[in-house]
């Protein structure tokens, strides 16, 4: 299996100077550890949790944003898609289009997400059984697009909280796509401060352990410069300034996973 | 309270014939009982669990019947919307727009129904607690329309399986919505039958009673005159021939709930 | 089927004066309502969510005040055993042993109050599939002993949650033992204060009525003349004064319930 | 932190015969490998799914066997207790007495098994929260025995399903206990079978790589020479001929988890 790769960035665009600082100190990063890294940022937090919460700069103006990270930087892009009619748009400018867990079931938005002919990195919902994701990833391929990813962000338990099997990691890659593992939306305490949702920053490097260690093909971690103060997702996001010293451990696990005879 | 009202009808339109046929006996019956109906059938199965399923008959088709069975029937209708730029044409025809548990967070898609405005009846996610539909209430009257409605249809429950929790009917009720509870999806076994979504048929009748005792202001029941040869929610769907007893035993409830002092 | 029966009482034997207030209050009432009446009260609270928490009288003292109530008021008695050797003992004074929810799969402490020779109630475990208590029935009958009751009282549901099932109901009266709802322990949060479980007294009749609905043999409720000052279970216990009105409400519930021809 | 420690053996003592083997073999494995080991059975089967599941030798048969194996293999030993009086007789001959998790709040059973002065080692219930094994614990050391240890053995997630949440690690070190994760309770299906429970054997290395790399003080893996043909657990018991490379395996990790500076 090849080393573990990076999807991280911050939780949205939040304004062009933002994006590049963050694209630019975390290719730093990873460039220094030798892993291979996409960019990850969204244009519209299109389900905040309250209507009042702020949803990111738009397609239109993280079009050029996403273009001129690609062209100045030289590192490969994602973001996530909640319409339909994006994804051609979106496919213009990034590598990879995510399907949000709410959405992984929309037929539309998953085969136009595939006709884009980029990859396309479908989350598991909350309220899916891994195996379901074999169903959800076929109408991608059965689309024409042979390049799909599955993450395990979590699965509902109870209310506010997620929880974490890691059952799910090798079901999954059972069907053939590369799975990455959501370190920091796993930690989500979903709707868990009222008007936003809640995080458990201190679980990131303990759930993201247990996954390299079972085994995938990259992780998928949120981080900011100063995350207490995001516009979104700041409880589980990890700063910035942690960000090397997480990765240097995590490539500790995933070197042993990936030069040892396979058990599972 | 206002006595109890149904929501009721085929899980999709499978044809004109069909959806005629359905509406008429369902009118038929629910006039004999003397109790509310609204007519509903879905024009997309936009999220069905294998991108091989029956999906319906299409927007356009669609719109066109439901035009046909409100003139002629005289009743109202509801169908559900999972494209923002559907509500404005679907707004033209039916009575209320039904936004899909999965979609509930999807901020634009509410506030393009709420801005038909037509009432938007909200299904409750799988994987959202009671309290947090305060804030997806608020994202429709936020929109300048308060006329929205939420459903409650199940929570996950480990896998493949939902749970009624009945405490979330006088919560979302603390919100100032009429509540409805779904008895067929409810009882729903999602994608347990491994390309499609299982069902258990039988505890229709039972998580009914439980709702209307404790109080709703409504009942969403899906149902067709031949669910086990149904294209979708075959294995969770009544009879139509059993639908004239059912709610004519859920109607002695209502009654004992309607005139009791309220306890809860 | 039989009209509503009522398992009631306080959670424990705080003193024999307690005891007695209880058990003559609650007589009075069920006698006016013309409802079937079992005295419940614990003499051991053997797994208190804290080592702190106030235990009980325990047995010696107990087995004297059940005695003595019996003889006096005339009212048959359920207690909960915990120790196989507890339960001939227990046996000599009241009518029916319970199995708590944590033990109901102890074979020898089935077995056990089976062969006292009177009725055993089997709390269904929070941890149990309801089709799961044909096993933990069938210890009780296979030990000779055919008088078994099969309880509900919340199953887990995430962390410090429980969540009522009500399809339990039916299922586990498949099985052929008078199913009884344990209306005020499914609305525990265990272990939800810290150092003890908290509780939503609020959802007591919500959560009743739907059973009633649903259809039981009998309803467990714990009542207390101030149960906000109640040595254990307090959050969810009901008051004494509000137990009339409670159950006078049901009481038309299962009048709807008993005399419809099944449709479950 | 100290080098990964193994409890491990049958899941019951079918023989004498039986439990040397088992013994025998594993001391050879762990001593090749240089790893601690407690070698584990139990005497009684006690809360059997089905009252017709085989229980075991007994306790007046495995104090000898016990006592026989710790002699001549100088091994320490663990099992189970389910009785109170069964403590200080077990107490005699084994090393560490274990709480079984549908025990874990039976205040009785916790501090007799503490009175014995041997360590106690508690497993999580199903039904509880991580943190309120904080409680458990106190009990132990309230009664004077400080030597207590905590196990994780899965959540109860729907029915007839566990998942392990690998934050209860670190939760449960926060109380000072070491922390075991048990790798083939884990897996179980509880009653999955019917009469009897599943377990998924593919997903004991998956879980137990995880458990290492976010950290425990040991590991338990109940292992079986034939665990198909096995009187109990045999779904989730590891063949005791596929041990020796899972624990090389999984020392990998441990050593990279004890080297790092902790990051949780």
């Amino acid at each position: 299996a090849l080393p573990l790769s990076l999807i991280a960035g911050p939780c949205q665009i939040e304004s062009r100077d933002h994006a590049f600082e963050c694209a630019h100190a975390l290719k730093e990063i990873t460039s220094r550890l030798g892993i291979g890294f996409v960019f990850k940022s969204s244009y519209d937090k299109a389900n905040r949790t309250s209507g009042s919460g702020t949803r990111g700069v738009g397609l239109a103006a993280a079009v050029q944003i996403f273009a001129d990270i690609g062209a100045e930087l030289q590192v490969p892009l994602l973001t996530d898609v909640h319409e339909c009619q994006h994804c051609a748009i979106v496919g213009e400018v990034v590598d990879i289009l995510q399907i949000p867990a709410f959405l992984c079931r929309q037929t539309d938005l998953l085969i136009a997400a595939a006709e884009t002919g980029r990859v396309v990195n479908v989350k598991k919902g909350q309220f899916l059984a891994p195996w379901d994701m074999r169903n959800v990833i076929a109408k991608v391929t059965g689309a024409g697009n042979p390049n799909v990813m599955a993450t395990e962000r979590g699965a509902s338990f109870g209310y506010n909280t997620l929880v974490s099997d890691f059952r799910s990691l090798p079901i999954m890659a059972g069907f053939g796509a590369p799975v990455i593992f959501d370190a920091t939306h796993s930690v989500q305490q979903p709707g868990g401060q009222g008007t936003s949702s809640g995080g458990q920053r201190e679980f990131v490097s303990v759930l993201a352990r247990a996954a390299v260690a079972v085994g995938v093909a990259g992780l998928f971690i949120e981080t900011h410069p100063d995350p207490d103060n995001a516009p979104s997702d700041g409880p589980n996001m990890i700063a910035l300034r942690d960000f090397e010293a997480l990765i240097r451990n995590l490539m500790r696990y995933d070197q042993v996973t990936k030069s040892a005879p396979s058990l599972a």
